[in-house]
């Protein structure tokens, strides 16, 4: 018997069906009127969708939302969040009580307004912005083949369904996760479609006159169509999903606030509350007499019963897990509880050093790919990957094998020129568990995937971002590819690491911090120029894991402090010895993560960054610089876009020199003196 | 005779025409050689189709690249720049000289690595990131069709043409252009799919499996597929996309690095050069015995011809143009010319003066639609549009009519949930001419359209992005929706003006500030919730043209300066009263547009910054807020994301009300006089 079994589909419609999704769609419309905000249209025509997928197919346990094996269930359509905190509420998530439920969209409510990771047990993905529930969900069915490639079916077998929304559909996004699902051939995939023909602004024809079952069908998926409200249709629809060898799409034709005599079918019935005429109008059309937040008990009892039905399932899960995977030292073990082994450790220890050693002139991309390899061999749960980039970012390591649909046992994703699905795939890997994924692109393209990104951010995952070719240093390709913005406009993201390592030595450090960051996502910035090493002595610790540390202290104490990143340490390292030839002390202090320094303490900011006059060192638009060099400093950096012209050349033509920076140094403690 | 009468093609394919395309394949393997860095698989692939598009169809004449009824050509596979400066050289734009080809990607050349709009003549719109072409390319035959409807064909009657690879069609934003064109059945518009099966790392089959003919006939284009590299296929493919009534894909099937033995058809003939020996190979298999960069002069003056051909078909047209444009005031005369019309400076005088006497207590975004209601009315080439979000947005005027495939004389989009492409179209809108475009959405989605946005700043064109919900403001939608580092990220965007109006007048003021910014972006940052009007004085001139000046000076000097933007000006003006009953004097500043306040003298920004502790008040991330506060300056703001609760809660519970700013003022003041 396989895990599934349970959930074979009923050969017959239960007859409390419609209840059943009333008691959706009423959780829905009273909780939207109490709050005076929130969207009842999308709720109320899924309901009966939403109904047959929970009660006759999902696999899972409310009293286990982290269950490893469960199917996961992603509304793309995030706004639609109280058809899911229904759903929660009415199978018995303990967090989701009715009193939550009345508390939707209030400061600290399990209920907020989109769905939110982390925040409330049951919620898979955090959705909202259009279109990433349906990329992240791609990521979590990727993950979910990757892992049963390797630990099978008796660990590893479930589904992962999605809602999502015309609006979800017309977002560029959607093409990307369609697109690479196809052709990996995603089988365990299924997306519910809300084909209600409504978006904001009305009509969708006012918009869009997509074919989308042509369009997901030249991807690769299957496809059909059914009416949304009848509930054999549905079943039969997901059951035939479910034996499919690709993706599946199921454009449910629903109408809008189904059951709301005056608003049902129209743009109006999506983003305010009914009212509470029409509210009762819509009692009596849907014969749902009860008192506001009230679920009459044979219904509660029907859905609490749908429930309790993972339980035994799940048992029998965990009884095979512990078997398979009791050692400490099993790959599996390590995937499922997401872990680094202590091999990792030692090894990172044993490579740093053999780095500080070995003062390779190499770019930090380079470093990286040393770095990929090395962690590769301990690190049996590295998932590997970029956006047809992979011998620029290089990302692959030696002992890496692509991921294709017969080769679910690789560890490298080629996610093709889809950065923005390849993030959100990520964090749906992420979210999924058993890997540290990790992709790599361009950083003039962390524009193109900040959206997923920021997801990330907020949600609190450990995703991370190699992103190579990080300033003008990349030279000839010109101001599109150069990302004189990118770094500032990355720092701004709130729970997000900027790494920009300055030699191998760091590049290490900062991959190991990204490693360790359990809970936020990390970009690394990295040069496509080699970069001298100046980490050429050994540390007991990590000190990119600082944010900022001096790098030259010099005796005698400082005239000024100079502080780069990246690639302009080594500027800010030959500026100090024209500095030192005039007999000017110059501090310099290498800070590859501000996040991370802000952690620091006031004492160890203050002893950093030292009471002189402070140069900051930049390829890039000065951002917020300013919060560290302080009224007496001075920034050498970009002032607008870069150009196409070799690398030495822009440093030299954009003023990112030794001589500059030594002579904003001389210009500020003189400067700083006159005061 | 109608205008492209002229450029009907050949019955029979030009004899001439191998030796032509290898004019364009050496040019672009000569230079990319000399660079030592390039991309010449793409030319040498797409030859063929660019020969046979140049020679037998484009409208255009060297002379006049700004010629308003020219065919566009758009690259949207931007790497391949040498195709685009070897058809320029060789058709004869002035700017293009051989010496320049020999400059490819050297500092200052008219052909940098990608080609770049406003750089060199003949270019249409900057490319490279990829996708952005094709999108572009939906705005301008979208403006031609438009153009059309109000002018007639006289005067507008041209094509948009598009080379796109397998990158810009893997791309999400792909998928919206396609989409939107479709929808809009914009027929003049025709993509030459460079379908080579290679991209960066390897096989496309490596990463997709889509059937594109497939996809674009799903979202209602005209498909085919041709061998690229038969002349008579091409010709005959691109006349029949000329006579569609739908938007035409032809997949042109191609070789990468066609005529290098050793490396076509590989993804090592994409980006780097072929080597002096695999030159010498490809010399000999395609029967080209010059010298670098030697163009036989037979081979040049038959490109020379083509390029002269348009000049008497735009001759026609300016007499046309002349006829019909004669007066300063006509419509089409204001379009053509992209200018302000009179009309508008006193009406928009006049609305400001009525704001400033009626002081309305509304949104910015209300503030912005009054605004939009007026300026409709006085500028007939104002073109707006939503991403699906106009009653939210509030981007509609009363008199505004949308634009359907039947009602190409509207003047509003419905740009569907399409955030980049309809950022990407009002690019290609404003490139084209004739319209100020502007386009709507949340400011949490500026990251679904950054990409576009950046390219719009590095143009340096004048678009403008209306972005309401710009705070924890807007309450319960909750952190995915609530913009706390969007302002800050979009400040770092060199070029681009970012708004955030603090009351109607400011709003009225900033909207005029952005159609007047001719070479600059705009985004304004809206409220969702109601702000009180205080600029409630009349005033000479623009002041958010300044962009901060102060709107509190306190009699006799100031204790501490409050510096907000947007919905925190309010609470500013508030905490002032506050500590006006401590007896503290505080000067308050509203700054609405930091990019607009640093292009002020120096004296102009230490006056209005003063020399007493300064607060800054924004609900958003701090970003480089520390520029303005200095060493002795607090930031009042988020440190985080939001949440889910209504604005008035979220206010008080991240503390960024008037008795919090009032302490911050205090405790810095007393910190100042300590020190």
């Amino acid at each position: 018997m396989t895990a599934n079994a349970l959930h074979k589909p009923a050969v017959k419609a239960d007859p409390a069906h419609a209840e059943m999704a009333n008691a959706i769609r009423f959780l829905a419309i009273d909780a939207v009127e109490k709050a005076k905000s929130g969207h009842p249209g999308m709720p109320m025509g899924m309901a009966d969708v939403a109904t047959v997928l929970f009660s006759r197919f999902m696999k899972f346990d409310p009293a286990d939302p982290a269950w490893p094996d469960r199917d996961r269930f992603v509304l793309s359509a995030g706004h639609g969040s109280m058809l899911l905190y229904a759903l929660l509420h009415l199978t018995g998530y303990e967090a989701v009580t009715i009193d939550e439920i009345k508390r939707f969209r209030q400061w600290g409510a399990k209920t907020p307004g989109h769905p939110e990771y982390g925040h409330t047990p049951g919620v898979e993905t955090t959705t909202g912005p259009l279109g990433q529930g349906i990329a992240t969900a791609v990521g979590m069915a990727l993950a979910e083949r990757l892992m049963n490639a390797r630990y099978g079916d008796d660990l590893v077998d479930h589904y992962t369904y999605v809602i999502a929304g015309d609006g979800c559909l017309m977002e560029g996004i959607s093409h990307e996760a369609i697109s690479l699902a196809g052709h990996l051939k995603l089988n365990r995939l299924i997306v519910l479609f809300d084909d209600n023909g409504i978006s904001i602004d009305g009509s969708t024809g006012l918009a869009c006159s997509d074919d989308q079952l042509g369009r997901f069908a030249a991807s690769g998926w299957a496809t059909c169509r059914i009416d949304g409200h009848d509930p054999e249709a549905i079943e039969k629809a997901i059951a035939a999903a479910r034996q499919s060898d690709r993706p599946t799409m199921i454009a449910c034709r629903t109408t809008i606030g189904f059951g709301s005599p005056g608003r049902q079918g129209s743009e109006k019935a999506h983003g305010a509350p009914l009212g509470p005429e029409e509210v009762e109008k819509t009692r009596a059309a849907l014969h749902w007499p009860h008192r506001p937040f009230e679920v009459p008990a044979d219904v509660l009892v029907s859905w609490r019963e749908i429930g309790a039905r993972g339980r035994s399932v799940r048992q029998a899960w965990k009884e095979r897990a512990r078997k398979q995977c009791s050692s400490d030292r099993s790959p599996c073990h390590d995937a499922l509880n997401r872990k680094l082994p202590a091999t990792y450790t030692e090894r990172m220890a044993q490579f740093i050093a053999q780095l500080t050693a070995e003062r390779p002139k190499i770019a930090t991309r380079q470093a990286s790919q040393h770095v990929i390899d090395v962690i590769a061999t301990v690190l049996p749960n590295l998932l590997g990957g970029s956006a047809d980039l992979t011998h620029s970012n290089l990302t692959k390591a030696k002992t890496q094998k692509s991921v294709t649909p017969a080769t679910m046992d690789g560890n490298y994703i080629h996610y093709g020129v889809r950065e923005h699905a390849m993030a959100a795939a990520i964090n749906g890997i992420a979210l999924h568990g058993g890997f540290i994924p990790y992709g790599g692109t361009f950083l003039a393209f962390a524009d193109y995937n900040r959206p997923a990104i920021r997801l990330a951010a907020l949600m609190g995952i450990r995703v991370i971002h190699v992103m190579t070719h990080d300033s003008i240093g990349l030279g000839e390709d010109g101001p599109t590819h150069q990302p004189v913005e990118h770094v500032a406009s990355l720092r701004v993201i709130p729970n997000l690491l900027v790494f920009r390592p300055a030699d191998a030595v760091e590049t290490a450090e900062a991959w190991d911090c990204a490693l360790r960051a359990e809970t936020s996502p990390s970009v690394l910035c990295l040069s496509r120029q080699a970069l001298p090493a100046f980490r050429t002595e050994a540390s007991d610790h990590n000190q990119v894991a600082l944010g900022a540390y001096v790098v030259v202290e010099p005796e005698g104490g400082r005239d000024v402090t100079l502080i780069a990143t990246g690639s302009e340490v080594a500027i800010a390292l030959e500026a100090a010895k024209l500095l030192a030839a005039e007999n000017v002390q110059a501090a310099v202090v290498s800070a590859p993560c501000f996040e991370l320094f802000r952690k620091q303490s006031a004492e160890y900011r203050a002893e950093v960054l030292g009471p002189a006059p402070r140069i900051g060192v930049e390829a890039a638009i000065e951002g917020d610089w300013a919060r560290w060099l302080g009224d007496a400093g001075e920034f050498v950096g970009m002032h607008g876009f870069g150009a196409s012209a070799p690398a030495e050349v822009l440093y030299r033509e954009f003023g990112i020199t030794p001589a500059a920076v030594a002579d904003a140094a001389m210009r500020n403690i003189i400067r700083a003196r006159a005061s």
